[in-house]
């Protein structure tokens, strides 16, 4: 009997677009999308992983820092509108994971498609550690599998 | 004889790193990070391209989005650093260019990589236009011939 | 028979502290609070005055500029905290208004108070012009009467 | 004879207004004025008071947060707008000073005018600590003397 792909458990949110969001142009300003995709991973670790910033970096010393991006702003977006976004894991590495984040407009259509590597790293050594047991099972809930 | 592949022009200015860059990690918080190639993006323009973003976005209509983006952030920058940033032309199309960046810290060393691809438009319609002439003649000289 | 004051209706939401909000002592830069104030007037005027950011400022080429501020910030917030915003109108002019802004932390007790005046104005002419009568109106209901 | 009200000796810098300071409305959004504030704060500190951000809040665990502002925003600004700045010390307390801020267009009108209050504090307890002596005396110069 041959394997059934497993879809992939999602993260899912909705992010309004503020006008701080938005640049003369009247579009949401590319950086402010990147501030959207690091809430998306924040909401996702206290929501889903138990495991709040607070917690990863002021009580325990640790960090994770974003190490590589990779987006395509397909089309503008502007305030006022509410976007949705949804987060997977593409990738789970010792220390590393990968994730695909999409944001669609109240239109259904792709806004901005992204992909992000975070590095999960002692913050004093600035040296990447290995996920904790616990975090990586979370982690690996919302991986899909082949 | 052979082709020697002439070195690119590019252009070069330094980036304070500010203390609203940087995050409760004290490290330059990424979205930051694009909002000063934005910022670097801009000062090309405005000194070595004749034609700032006030002309080209108010007083003409037209529009310059990102629509691709990636970036390698190699090592951490902290507040107060001044950071060397250089831009060079990738590559130039009919209304397209790819931008190459490259932030220094105050140890020649790289901090963050990025190639970023910029698209002229027709603001009203949201649709891309050619280059003005002019404007095409003058990015060309940062663009390296093979 | 004496007046009997009529505590003033309010608007109150909830304001998440963001890592982005967050500045490398670990609080919120305070510039970022200002962000929450804008939030804050946004979202009071797209859910109780019927009247958004986008129907203002796109569709109708009116703006609400902030023309002054008062602020005191009392105690610092973390990231993480989910902060309680309360609006209240304070005075309402022919075409300006003074708003109280209160945030509370967790605690429930004060991390910022300020008072912000905004003005209508018609942006092409930058020119202050009154309330339209259904805003104005609708405005009123979130006054205190003495 | 008579007491002459010596002049304060200012700070001045200049400040272009980036594409990333401006709304939709196409002026600079607010709180990026404050932005522009702290960084003021930032320069004078680390030019004139040879004591920088870094050294005072990384190095040292001490912090300066702003716990009070009072700001007139007299007219707007747009983007590519070169502002100068300029600032003064009003008052110097035992832990705090009150500063006044002027950024003024390239048509040398008003454009921002504020007064904040900042407090020197021990960052772990959270405390106001008295200014060390040196520097102290280094603001000093920057105030009026009647």
């Amino acid at each position: 009997m041959p394997d059934i792909p497993q879809k992939a458990r999602s993260f899912q949110t909705q992010v309004l677009v503020r006008f701080a969001d938005c640049d003369p142009a009247g579009i949401v300003f590319y950086p402010r999308y990147l501030e959207m995709f690091n809430g998306l991973v924040e909401d996702w670790f206290r929501t889903e992983l138990h495991s709040s910033f607070t917690e990863i970096v002021t009580n325990r010393g640790w960090g994770l820092p974003t190490v590589h991006l990779e987006v395509d702003f397909v089309a503008p977006s502007r305030f006022d509108e509410m976007l949705s976004a949804t987060l997977t894991v593409r990738s789970l590495g010792t220390s590393s994971m990968g994730l695909d984040i999409v944001l669609l407009g109240p239109d259904n259509l792709h806004r901005v498609r992204g992909k992000v590597v975070l590095v999960f790293i002692d913050r004093a050594a600035h040296q990447a550690i290995p996920w904790p047991n616990d975090l990586r099972a979370r982690i690996l809930a919302f991986q899909a599998s082949g």
